[in-house]
């Protein structure tokens, strides 16, 4: 069995978005996405949690600080979506669907080009408390 | 003491709204209400709970079904708020700032004038896990 | 200002019940209590929360001890109701019907009784997330 | 690594059982099932979480819709458990011992008949906040 | 009715503590405080949960600012007592009881005298999920 | 597929510990471990969820009864830290730093050897509701 410990940080942002396919008329974005194609956006407290698998430092017995784990969430995702309109506000989604699906592997490449690759990264996105999502899938 | 049983239901909604003056400058109004000025808008996961107290009816053992206390709430609440923008879709925020205090008085006002007035009606309103508000007071 | 500080102790039981009416007729028990009216029985996972109110004892800093009050509420409503029938197994509910509100009434009579009249008591029974009482209910 | 992304949708139901085996005696019906063989029942509140593995349709950015999965889990599994006496009222446990494992076995095989196989499934079903279980394991 | 309505905010902070009466022997200590009385300390994750009654401002729609209140809190109370051991490391605990219920007081009087008295304060302190205190009680 | 089954049982401890490396200057440590660092502790309410893997048993329809699980959680794990200090108290962290990785690996090795290996185990450990880790990893 290997040696490696899985460690989870949560992170909290509030975001408005709209879900829309603009390659689509009216009435097939209404039946697709229903009340979540409100032009005027609608929003969501959205809950973060990122785990890193790697092995514990012998020296400190962190797999990697939580605080600074923290800190480079809040720099690089929290700073950027929090209180903010995903479609109006953000360079990631002004031409992507901002999904559950979508945003949480637009966090994901954002995360793994600021964090060391030998450690494994997996995320899960809470949009409310009955839907969420989790990338990579396994 | 009193016979009297409070009774809870819990709903939810989720939408979009903007903390603004428009009386003020944009300055005071980026220091009094910070990033929920962004005037693209942003959005929460709304949490109601709503309290009826009053007796029980000896032949049910309810103070009021919550099946229909549910039903109500969504048809009057739900229904007009959730996947809302607040300011920009709704009557009673186009001239109102969607603090969490003036929306729990909105909604108090909604379902005081649905409810008997035999029951004592109050209300807690949840914008996130940290930050909620209650009302009447007391 | 009063010196009086309140304390609450949470316990759980799981207990199997039914909504029914024996002075009505089945169509009228259907109609009111809907599928809570199963002759056969559901159930719920109960979250009993108990309130003491009273004033600190300066020699502990306790109002009240509350390993004690668990052991208290454990021995007078967890080993009464704990992964029982309500309508079947307990004579509390034999001709009560067992509504969240007659069921945080029942429990009340039973740990009032056993504290002190010193204390004021208050009792708060979740039957759902959704659904919840109180009693007092001021 | 795979493009797959995980979404999840959580649905509850509340239902009565008892834990026992026709096979045995009483005495080893007691010594095994404990206050979960009462003949009278006791039940749960259940919640179901509902895991689909599969990749974003990249015209919608849903990996499945998850109002579409909580209609398909609202019909197949709410409508068939919730507020039933498991024991008593459905087909599926009256062989089957209806342990929170054999539960979620039978969930899972009734919802697998009704996605599609391109997606892989994975279920959680807490029987209370301190039992749960999973299926499959891996 | 009042036109107040009651803001909550919750903060958290963790600390060790030790339930101890000098005036004891050691006997006495063991059988009112149990484990609790362990000389070496044990600890907590402290919830807080701060609410204030006013008016909304009719200007901004607050009753108070919860930025403000949280960063009140954050500099009177958690990086009082965040990370110390109440009896070792605090004035307030010097020669008082860092019981629930003392805690919750003390951080009260703090707070008391650092909010404007137009504003009812109420305190809500977990110990652990299962106990709790508020005050004041009423 | 496998019939393997995952079940699952969470319970709960309360310790004081302190995170510090003997080897480094005082300066060093602070640097690192910052409040955690405080010589006179602090402390968690720490959860704790285990997980393990197996074919329920046909007579019973239980993977492992969590009953007996819990009383082999609290005889082994919560007996030996809740309301301990981990630094000063226990054999296990003498000479191992606290940190919550160093934990859930010193809580697997002791259930490891009292649980059959045809389960496979699983720990997972929340410090605090934001921070969290899970061992083995995968």
């Amino acid at each position: 069995m290997s040696e490696k410990v899985a460690v989870y940080r949560r992170e909290n942002f509030n975001a408005a978005h709209r879900l829309h396919n603009p390659a689509w008329d009216e009435a097939t974005n209404d039946r697709v996405f229903g009340k979540c194609n409100n032009p005027n956006y609608h929003g969501h407290n959205y809950e973060l949690i990122v785990k890193l698998i790697g092995e514990p430092d012998p020296a400190t017995g962190y797999v990697y600080d939580l605080k600074l784990l923290s800190d480079l969430v809040k720099e690089n995702i929290i700073d950027r979506f929090d209180h903010k309109n995903l479609n109006e506000d953000t360079v990631e989604f002004k031409n992507l669907n901002p999904t559950a699906e979508n945003i949480v592997v637009v966090i994901y490449k954002i995360l793994r080009a600021k964090i060391d690759s030998k450690y494994d990264l997996k995320l899960r996105l809470y949009e409310t408390e009955r839907n969420f999502v989790e990338y990579p899938a396994n």
